[in-house]
């Protein structure tokens, strides 16, 4: 611990490294999103759930990829010798509290979150420490039907936030899929793939394959120099092929989407894994059309073991993550963020305090009619509240001095028409 | 570190210690909670703003109690050797923000924010790890009106909770007041009591005298045998006189509450003194005036040198913060919560995997037309598919099988009149 600092000494104003402060303009933006949010995940009857970002660290543990536990998250022991992590992410959590209550709950879970997540890692363009995710997840439905629920509403989430289908592509991959290409490419090439440590390595590498092509091929070449030499992963791989060996789930999906009303989805088996290690079915991304966008800007995927961690049976379960960095860059380039609104509806200008209590009595009646009123108890020049009203961006004044607090007669003036009328 | 567990041990379900799960039915308390603090601070021109719930240790130092950092924050060590703190309250962080921006702000700023806050103690009824806190704020006015301002609206969110004046009452005092009553009572009883050690066991100790007042006899005792013989706390005070000495302030505050429309405000130096030692100006608190609930519900008061902490001006601000565990305990004790919303205007039992894209398509009709629509993907019996919606409490359920899919017309029916309708 660091001594205590003096008490002259200034403070620094800076937040702490790689999180943000949001003033209004900011968490204007972050409600509007949000809002969005909750709006389209309700629409399909979801409900809001919570939890504190606090978690025993174990939950971590049995299930995310070892580098996540290990060096991103934000762990330590408190006061009572507990360990204790920051959320990195949502779904362990939602996991124990399904698990937890699995017996009273009534199934098919519709359920949504917008938990902030912690990941310890050196901050950069999209990369923050903490940032907020909207959570949508399904739970007890087995068959495809729920696959394409989730996969509707994530795209209906794009189309609330006034993007077109040109805007952005669905790309479906599926680790039950995938597996049965390893399957096969064990079958062509040889078995040292259906060991589960290659077939990790090769998990990891697919899903940088797109974000990082050097380490892609660095990988490849490490994974072939582990294989025995005649196994030829150097060998030019026929995806075609591969991919027709699968047709018939794929087709199947991609039809019931575009009767779903979704045209944007295409199946991509290979550049779609997400980088978590407990899907077990389908898995997408939603990528940016826009080509100087390369990474995906969210994704999920079927996960149909994690509940069994904590004992008892398995409920299926698919769901998506959606954070509010990427989404924000997103609507931001593309112009669809809406304006600002203004911080209120009326300004009430009051010449002194005098007509202090009156200006109070007119702010009240408006606000019980509904309205948001701020009242200027500066008494400043009333031109100089009046531009403190216009800076604000509010377009109704009101002016209260003796005259009107004696005959109780207000009129309100629009700043923008210039136009006045009795209250 | 402890051990990473096998991945056949079962996790626990329990959350971290102290803090709570939100479950669909407490989120919608949550969110009820939520949506009327917004609604109320936005009634009176506020605007959101928020932070992360890290911030540099130091922030809580300079200006906290003592006890507060060293034994009751959240305070750790990141991978980067930063000391860093889950915010403990949020005022810290709103002057540090406020501080940053000061030029480029418009004054008076009107701010609320609805952050978690974490506190290490031991979790105890109306007293967990975690909690959420509506922080209502008004930076850069000196006068009296910002007091009443801000008065009025911890009045009014309670007003709007469907609180009558008879559930509550507010105590008004002032550490200005109260200086000038120490020196009062200093030239009564002598000189020991102007000394800043004895000023602050003195405040501590008023703090407790309705909570504790064993804790306050022993510590008044304390004090008593700290100071020189000849000085008489022991003796009768008489609070009376004081009061009278300080008439002209507490009347005026109290005729303007009433201006406002506040009829249940009482002047109470004593007894409300609020933890902080950052106060300068009025403070205050809300009771409940069920004697069974003796604790303060919330309060607050002007603390105009908080942002001179980070340097340059010091910049006058009064506010208060409202916690999400005791107003929730006074609306439920009052019977104040509202019912719940069922997640859904529409369930949609689906008869079997055949007719699924049909019921999406009437599901997306329905949500465009902004109704909430959840489908049954199970394909159970339908009448389970209805129970299942009853369960949930949604009203309006849509049966679909091969006939309605095929000829495209669709019955709703209502649960509770048992009433069908074409759609």
């Amino acid at each position: 611990m660091s001594e205590k600092p003096e008490k002259t000494k200034k403070l620094s104003t800076e937040p702490y490294k790689g999180v943000r402060d949001f003033y209004p303009v900011d968490m204007a933006i972050q409600n509007y999103i949000f809002d969005t949010w909750k709006k389209t995940a309700e629409s399909f009857g979801y409900e809001e759930y919570g939890a504190s970002v606090l978690e025993p660290a174990n939950l971590y543990k049995a299930k995310s990829g070892d580098e996540i536990v290990n060096e991103q998250t934000y762990t330590f022991i408190d006061r009572g010798e507990r360990e204790v992590t920051l959320r990195p992410e949502m779904t362990p959590t939602l996991a124990r509290m399904v698990a937890a209550k699995k017996r009273e709950l009534v199934f098919p879970l519709r359920w949504y979150s917008i938990p902030n997540l912690f990941r310890y890692e050196q901050p950069q363009r999209g990369r923050v420490r903490e940032h907020w995710q909207l959570n949508v997840d399904l739970f007890g439905i087995d068959g495809i039907s729920a696959d394409v629920e989730i996969i509707s509403l994530a795209s209906q989430v794009m189309k609330d936030f006034g993007a077109t289908e040109s805007d952005f592509l669905i790309k479906i991959s599926s680790r039950e899929w995938l597996d049965k290409w390893l399957e096969w490419l064990a079958l062509e090439l040889g078995d040292d793939l259906k060991t589960q440590t290659n077939k990790e390595h090769l998990f990891k590498l697919l899903d940088i394959k797109d974000k990082d092509p050097e380490r892609f091929a660095a990988g490849l070449k490490k994974i072939r120099s582990d294989l025995t030499p005649n196994l030829v992963l150097g060998k030019e791989i026929d995806w075609d092929a591969i991919e027709k060996n699968l047709n018939v789930k794929t087709k199947s999906l991609t039809s019931k989407l575009k009767a779903a009303g979704i045209n944007n989805a295409i199946i991509d088996l290979t550049s779609v894994i997400r980088g978590f290690d407990y899907y077990t079915g389908i898995v997408f991304e939603i990528y940016d059309t826009d080509p100087k966008n390369r990474r995906a800007l969210f994704g999920g995927g079927r996960y149909d073991d994690l509940t069994s961690l904590f004992g008892g049976d398995r409920i299926p379960a698919v769901g998506f993550g959606m954070g509010d960095v990427t989404i924000r860059d997103f609507l931001e380039t593309r112009g669809l963020l809406p304006k600002t609104k203004a911080p209120a509806d009326y300004y009430i200008c009051v010449m002194g305090q005098e007509e202090a209590a009156f200006a109070e009595k007119i702010a009240k009646n408006l606000r019980d009619n509904g309205s948001r009123v701020a009242v200027d108890f500066t008494y400043k020049k009333i031109g100089d509240q009046i531009k403190s009203a216009d800076k604000r961006g509010i377009l109704n004044v009101i002016v209260i001095g003796p005259e009107e607090a004696k005959n109780g007669k207000v009129k309100v003036k629009n700043l923008k028409s210039g136009e006045e009328k009795a209250l």
